[in-house]
């Protein structure tokens, strides 16, 4: 008799219906012999429907009140959960973050958990019941009401089940599994059975964050096995673990994409030491997000420092790089919008050092310029045109044979 | 600088305006230099939506996860309202239930408040901030959310007032105070300025539940003046409290009353002594509510006893007499519908003993038949035609001078 927690996101409890389709996945498990603990987000349109109703008040809403105000979701959500569950006969008991005993560090918004006091679970699981829990949130020590920011529900399952030691924790939602690559561009795009916690990493904006990356690492620390899978299909979906033996033979695992990404050139940049890392750190107090970074000398002597940023990020960088012209000792700014980042992910690359060049070769031999390189021991990112972006990501699909049926091996 | 405690009821909470609209009399109690908290319900129909839902899913939901299921409701406001507050410069915190150290007993749907622990109030308070708590919810010793029931934010409110030891506690709500009568039905039905606890509590039924009898009766045994007050217009409402200088030589303060009330008669009850109580026991543990009783002696030695109960509660009420009948000891039963109830309440009657008759006097007068009668201290009440009951509220409320312009005396 195991202990499985399962995890089931907005859109797996967006409905009355939806919540019973659920409930009926936790019969599934119970009838499997082992015990449940339910981790649930706030149904579809609810938060919007919250968010919306604070900015009818305010354009700056304190934290503290939106994390009162959003954590009301969540505790809807388990509330009908555990009355489905009653109503086949299942025996049940909803729990809020802070009756979960969920503790957070004292930030709003965005708090991370420090502890977790399993006591009022683990008796509600004794005594038979499955628990069930609202994602999302915790409490501090002072009794305040926390969030945990993004992806936040996928960390409370993780984090419960590392706690609870359960033997696996199932993440329910709206796509089957983590695929090679996204099966809503390249058709031949073949689920994965397994993949490890690096991996997963390197792939989490595959399938449209169908898992958070703090949740993974989370699982990563504590070895807890993860499944991604389908809260309506009943179809097996894909392990994320250490070991991964079936498909350890590939070098590629998968290819991942993003478009809307815009190179920023800071050229003529002094190369004193302080020059180069103030930069970084002015855009980091902004709050902008800097992906691939490329650093080349001139022959003057200074540096042409490039990095890609979201193109929705563009005015500000810009603004901020003006307004510290001065202290960034510069000459000019240039920029290139229209650009997509394609990366190649798998853990097979780091022995396997002709993988970088098979990339540049399959991505020159179709007419795609290599604009930016970036490479790490699982992934070789490149930045392409925007307008090529889907063709470099079926080029390279084939290329390292991803595609469905493909022979496994290498 | 005193401390009042404000209620908004959930129409005066019922839209993001509305809400804007009650902080805005908040800040206008900041003003007049008190320092204030704020208990506020669910809006409009929140409520309902959340029933909805339950509703669809079961038709038996446990208390328990209704509990957990409602009080986002109040929750929801809590944070909106402070938000509000914020954004017209005024420093605010919320509280749920559990926040706010309000412990209950541990009985879902229904419970009472057994302690209020204030430190956290009062410590928010003492920094100059406005604390805004959610009513009608608790918490018990092992953490279970619980809620208090019908009225149950006027009761939190008036708890809060009474642990706090507030100067004041404000009801706003949808009507500008407590009327003579209920102005929808009798045009010259007049405001009153006081009544005292005992009379509002007979008054409870004007009005459309303007104040739960159960919020009544703690602010009497605390001796914490009410006001209620519209949270549209800004005038004064009606005050109560013990003490009632200004109009204490009226005898008669209001006419209430009730419509679709049906008579119950048992014939021929066998007048051992168990045999009476049985009855009132038997109805009491089947949930129906028994309003006057009227008893009487027939030649053969058994009784007559007839009752007044809701219409609604006739179905059920037959049933369990028939269901009961040997136990019961009784002949027959008979009843009348379409019946209602006309009361006068007032605390001078209990010193002016032709009060009841001058009553009957105006009844008859106007040929409206008097079915039943009850009397207590500061009330008569009668049964009457429903079709009459209209016709016998305003022959009552103009005999007793209760229009807008009487002379008050007596």
């Amino acid at each position: 008799m195991g202990l499985i927690v399962q995890k089931f996101g907005g859109t797996s409890v967006g409905s009355v219906e939806k919540i019973r389709n659920a409930a009926s996945r936790t019969a599934e498990e119970l009838k499997n012999g082992n015990n449940v603990v339910v981790v649930v987000s706030a149904m579809g349109k609810t938060t919007d429907h919250l968010v919306d109703m604070a900015n009818d008040i305010t354009k700056s809403p304190s934290k503290r009140e939106m994390d009162m105000l959003l954590t009301t979701g969540e505790q809807i959500t388990i509330a009908l959960y555990s009355l489905a569950l009653a109503q086949i006969g299942i025996e049940a008991v909803s729990f809020t973050g802070w009756q979960a005993g969920i503790k957070t560090e004292a930030i709003h918004g965005n708090a991370r958990i420090i502890d977790i006091d399993t006591d009022r679970i683990s008796n509600e699981l004794e005594s038979g019941k499955v628990v069930i829990v609202a994602g999302f949130q915790g409490v501090t020590d002072d009794g305040e009401i926390t969030t945990l920011g993004r992806g936040g529900s996928d960390t409370t399952a993780v984090a419960l089940a590392a706690a609870l030691k359960a033997d696996k924790c199932d993440i329910y939602t709206d796509v089957t599994g983590v695929f090679t690559t996204d099966p809503r561009f390249v058709k031949s795009a073949r689920k994965l059975l397994s993949v490890s916690y690096d991996e997963m990493l390197e792939l989490a904006n595959l399938g449209a964050g169908v898992l958070h990356p703090r949740a993974v690492e989370f699982a990563k620390n504590y070895g807890l096995p993860l499944e991604v899978r389908s809260s309506m299909e009943k179809e097996r979906g894909t392990i994320i673990e250490e070991e991964n033996e079936m498909e350890q033979n590939l070098i590629v695992r998968g290819v991942a994409f993003e478009d809307q990404i815009t190179r920023v050139s800071v050229l003529g940049v002094s190369t004193s030491l302080k020059g180069l890392s103030t930069i970084f750190t002015t855009l980091a107090q902004n709050h902008i997000n800097v992906d691939i970074i490329v650093q080349s000398r001139t022959e003057a002597g200074t540096a042409n420092i490039s990095f890609s940023i979201k193109s929705n990020d563009l005015p500000e960088t810009l603004d901020v790089l003006e307004r510290n012209k001065e202290s960034l000792n510069y000459q000019s700014v240039e920029s290139e919008t229209g650009l997509a980042k394609v990366s190649i992910v798998g853990s097979g690359m780091v022995s396997n050092p002709g993988v970088a060049a098979k990339m540049f070769e399959v991505l020159e031999g179709n007419g795609i310029q290599v604009k930016m390189v970036s490479t790490s021991e699982i992934k070789v990112s490149t930045v392409v045109n925007e307008k090529q972006m889907v063709h470099a990501v079926e080029s390279l699909h084939e290329a390292f044979e991803l595609y469905s049926g493909a022979v496994k091996a290498n």
